[in-house]
């Protein structure tokens, strides 16, 4: 078995000028789940060619990485994974050249894919980073719209964040020679797995135990951000629980953990945990069924689901 | 013979997220010489191949105007080719977005490069591209130090401008099959009028005609920026010079004219014009000895690099 996190810490980032490659260093050393590299490399390994996707897997952690570094510059986030974020460690001018170059990184991963498989890899590669791209558009646009709907916001975070789960896994089996029919039940497992996910993070951010989760429980609703949750609130909300939770919303002059705990009171009278759960639980179903379409054991991401499903953090 | 500027303009943009797209549709719009693009088709065309070397001219097309777009997030430039930049008509997210979803798309065109020769372009390309970001990085490092070589400057702008138009030569010459030594020769001449290219630059910021420069003429001066003018000046200056000079340099209060026409009598004194001229002659010239050792006839190379030469824009 590949470790992927071994392979990460090996890439070299100690060249001129420093200006550009310690952020990039910087930005890689500092963790995460290493899910996406994880997901392409038992994609291949299902089709027993583990090894040939370690380009790929690497390529789709550099990028996610960028992702998180331009994100961070444009939401201006003091914080990510426990240290301070590029633009505040260094300047905004870093974060965003850097993030350029870690992009141009990811791509030049895929240099070491065999000519056969570059085409096509190089196609989804760039499919997937486009509908990231959309996404993170929309993630913008919704942030200043006074309505978005459930539809829209579970089509938002397919692209801003599913998509990159569902092409590490079709990009992993196409490495390794999968059958189409494969390829594409594993597009929809990593899509669906991706949007289950995402949406146990709206939990977590108001049911998380701080302490596991890593960051402040709450944070989105101090911010008003239109997460599943809320919208669910908003969408099932009787008219008393509507007009406080709009007095919420407004409000303000309060102190965090009033506006917190009055929240989460209003989340729990209409059911909004049960809600969202009930949508994260649907799309880990059909990300399941995909998998029995699969002519190889698919063991290792039943596996994997399973410890996402259970996960507090 | 292919018409790139229709060819840029037939491009399409108009899908959803508009957001996202219309900064990239307003920025390709904008015009330019499209220089790039073309050194990569006359390149392909000196071996009969021209229509092979489309996606990659695309590609290098979007990919420059990419780093316009960031670079003018990065100095807050207001005015691009006449035109508000993105940053301004829009903002600074919209401007970093927009700016990745178009090294995204340049990284796209390729995919339209047959497979023989899509992985070695790849691999030109995206060494190129990192080239650059270091000569930014650079770029933005000598502003803020006391004191940058002559040496120093011209291999920044190497990185920052000039091997963009050796790859658009070299990559243009490998898709038609070009023999390595014809490559290389290209390359070199690509990277050397480029270093002409930008030192003309320099000497037009300061000796240009306002009309046909397309910009005010002194920007340099005002902003003490580190052209090759002002190094030049700095390194070739009698004591007397330097003194006024670092006056100059140093005061804050003044009306631009004054400082403008104060500046220039001084590298009148000195001997600048002639001084960057003759580096200017000195990189044309290695272009030029460059292509006699093709394998094809060059004339249409040497028409460009005279055109080049006696631009007054």
């Amino acid at each position: 078995m590949i470790d992927i996190h071994s392979a990460i810490a090996s890439l070299r980032w100690d060249r001129e000028p420093q200006g550009l490659y310690a952020p990039i260093a910087y930005t890689l050393e500092s963790g995460g789940k290493r899910l996406r590299p994880t997901l392409a490399l038992i994609a291949a390994s299902l089709y027993g060619k583990e090894e040939n996707a370690l380009p790929a897997a690497l390529a789709l952690e550099i990028f996610h990485n960028f992702t998180l570094l331009h994100d961070d510059v444009m939401d201006q986030a003091p914080i990510r994974r426990g240290r301070k974020t590029v633009h505040v460690k260094w300047d905004d001018n870093t974060a965003i050249l850097s993030g350029d170059q870690m992009l141009i990184e990811a791509y030049k991963q895929l240099e070491n894919i065999d000519a056969q498989h570059l085409p096509h890899v190089l196609h989804l590669f760039s499919k997937m980073a486009t509908e990231i791209c959309e996404g993170q558009q929309y993630d913008m646009e919704f942030e200043k719209e006074e309505k978005v709907t459930i539809e829209e916001y579970i089509e938002m975070i397919r692209l801003k964040t599913s998509v990159l789960l569902g092409a590490a896994l079709e990009i992993g089996a196409y490495i390794a020679d999968a059958p189409e029919s494969d390829r594409q039940a594993l597009e929809v497992f990593g899509t669906n797995i991706g949007l289950a996910f995402q949406i146990q993070d709206d939990i977590l951010d108001v049911y998380g135990d701080e302490a596991t989760f890593g960051k402040a429980i709450g944070g989105d609703i101090l911010q008003n951000k239109k997460s599943l949750a809320l919208l669910m609130a908003l969408h099932h909300a009787n008219e008393d629980q509507l007009f406080r939770l709009q007095g919420w919303l407004h409000r303000t002059e309060y102190l965090p953990e009033e506006k917190i705990k009055a929240v989460t009171a209003i989340y729990n009278e209409i059911g909004v945990r049960e809600l969202c759960q009930a949508e994260m639980d649907r799309y880990t179903q059909i990300a399941i069924e995909a998998l029995k379409q699969l002519s190889v054991d698919a063991t290792p991401l039943l596996q994997l689901a399973d410890k996402l499903h259970q996960r507090n953090n």
